[in-house]
């Protein structure tokens, strides 16, 4: 006498959070330093310093009523200008408060967009590789999730693909670049074909077909910065998160952008704020919200990332590993070698090194290493690696 | 091309908002002192001093990384463990940290919670006066929402009528008490009675019927202690907040009680756990986590809100209004003069002073008069009132 669907969903656990499990076992009994685990994407360095420095200003000069309060359901305007006014200074864009809701994370943000992009019989589409949860939210919105098959071994989008997947249900593609699992960013060159697709093909329907921007990573690159896709294409909806990059992913704090220049944007906008109520969203927490409005320029500080990134792709390189050129966020998607990802994540499991297999994210024969660990553990892991390869 | 629905969700401001908006408006006009603002239900005290150092404490004995980082969906043990504690302490209960899951609040946590309960035909009831966001979360989760009518003078529950409400469908009852907008507190022999017909509806139709208890008014009591529901009912599932009690509205932090000796309750638990998922629920912010993992022993200081309490309600009925016993909450729920709530705030509104129709909370023919006020604002306000129920 309860929900079937979402009793499987709070049972069936996830892979990732299995190994997790597995981990913190292996751990009690061999000792931490002896676990190699490269399966979560947990920022592994602090917020920077200012954001603390920043609560403990906020507590001095704030009254605390203040502090705590409520704020509206599209958060403080304080701190939607000063996400505007930080894109538009990076971006050369115009973009007002107004178009802005501050939110609680990209889960949340995707659910609400989601729900208020789900007609009859609509259709949403991702690439993989791809992030699992998006099929959960999508097909609880009530679209049908269709995957655009990844495009190997360049991990940009396979376009020729997606062109043929779209049809006059189509009402949204996911994008997520950086990406997650494979690192890639795609370039501009991929946006601007893409765009001009679904342009195409929009006029062609008689409808928008909206790009969902997930981009908890943008930050996070090695190279030139991710382009921002809405100055490529207009009818994009971006859900951010501060999660990654200034490493606040237990604040759930973040930001829904709704250009003005979209397709119907006031109606979509209000499609989207009655989406956010059906979550039970009723404000993003207010103390982070006002320490956003303080530090919405803040970047995160790559050392760390990028080292590990160029020790444990060289060093994997050189024991004879392919993959995907790791530009952005903190993954490694790498070929398994001998093509079945799954009987290598056991048998490096029997190693003590954790890695998550591609199929999970779509995309099956490669393996998802995440390098936001310690440098360390990277130079302790290589050997086992290379064993691994052999 | 959007989903309707949620366009209307979006686009339908409600009437309490609206009132928001043009107390607002009308402070610009005649000076904020002039407008005597009862709609909304937002705290007026501050959080105790100790939620603040103990932000401060947290920021100097805790790793940054530690503080911000995502927890469990569930919740840092350690707060689980402190809530159990403290309830434990006050109610003889032996609650382990197993079956609370900390939320984002009791509209996320509701939301999910109905997710859960609901399947095919199945119905959830509510008593009147109720908050009138039930029913969204009702019927997006998927269930018929029916409102069992007032208890009119008391404010406890007709139970007469509740019980003829009851068929084989029914999954739910939504109990909140204290109560808004009522301020009634449901007394032990009332909820005894419920417990009473809803084991024995339960037993008839071979499936349990739960009490889903919205409790974020819990410890905003004026008399005894509000009963605590899961010591009445095994089958209660308990959704609460910190947002009044400690005065953390914006803060979205709270918890869920699933008792172990409810029925189905590991199922239940998991099917809970599935709906949270649908919401976008990735952990509650994980500082005040902490925060309340130090600070779950804490209580409001109601002086202020007591001393309210006494003059609004002396006040109001000596000018000849008569209202249900405000036990509990910050409310009063009073009989509008005339018997048309709608006009007499309309009357009302031309006065600068702000009140909410009963009609939108399923009540019509009742004011409800916010307290979470200055105590000028009270004083200053009599006079008006008076004037209103010449």
């Amino acid at each position: 006498m309860y929900n079937q669907k979402t009793y499987e969903l709070g049972t069936n656990r996830s892979v990732i959070r299995e190994l997790a499990e597995y981990g913190k076992q292996r751990a009690a009994i061999v000792g931490p330093e002896n676990v190699f685990d490269f399966s979560i994407g947990n920022p592994s360095i602090p917020a920077p310093a200012r954001i603390n420095d920043t609560i403990r200003e906020i507590l001095l000069d704030t009254d605390s009523l203040a502090i705590h309060s409520y704020t509206s359901a599209t958060g403080n305007l304080d701190t939607r200008q000063a996400i505007a006014d930080d894109l538009n200074d990076r971006f050369g864009t115009s973009i007002t408060p107004q178009e802005l809701t501050i939110g609680c994370g990209t889960s949340q943000e995707l659910v609400a967009v989601f729900t208020a992009l789900s007609v009859e019989n609509s259709e949403i589409l991702t690439i993989a590789p791809y992030f699992p949860e998006y099929q959960v939210y999508v097909e609880h919105a009530g679209s049908k999730f269709k995957v655009v098959p990844a495009d190997i071994p360049g991990f940009q989008i396979n376009l020729e693909a997606l062109e043929s997947m779209l049809n006059p249900n189509t009402v949204a593609v996911i994008i997520n670049s950086p990406n997650n699992p494979s690192g890639a960013v795609y370039s501009a060159q991929t946006l601007e074909h893409l765009a001009c697709i679904l342009t195409r093909k929009a006029a062609e329907y008689g409808h928008p077909i909206y790009i969902v921007a997930d981009e908890p990573y943008r930050e996070l690159v090695y190279g030139k910065p991710a382009p921002f896709i809405p100055t490529i294409y207009r009818d994009t909806i971006v859900c951010y998160s501060y999660s990654k990059s200034l490493s606040l992913p237990g604040e759930r704090i973040g930001y829904i952008y709704i250009p003005r220049q979209a397709t119907d944007s006031e109606a979509l906008a209000a499609a989207i704020s009655g989406g956010t109520r059906l979550t039970g969203h009723i404000c993003a927490p207010s103390l982070l919200q006002q320490v956003i409005a303080r530090c919405a320029t803040l970047r995160p500080d790559m050392t760390a990332y990028a080292q590990n990134r160029k020790a444990l792709s060289e060093g994997l390189r050189a024991a004879g590993y392919e993959m995907a050129e790791p530009d952005g966020a903190f993954y490694l998607f790498v070929k398994a070698p001998g093509g079945d990802a799954m009987a290598f994540c056991e048998k490096a499991m029997a190693k003590d090194v954790l890695v998550v297999p591609g199929d999970i994210f779509g995309c099956p024969g490669y393996l998802r290493v995440c390098y936001c660990v310690s440098y360390d553990t990277i130079l302790k892991a290589l050997p086992i690696f290379r064993e691994l390869n052999k």
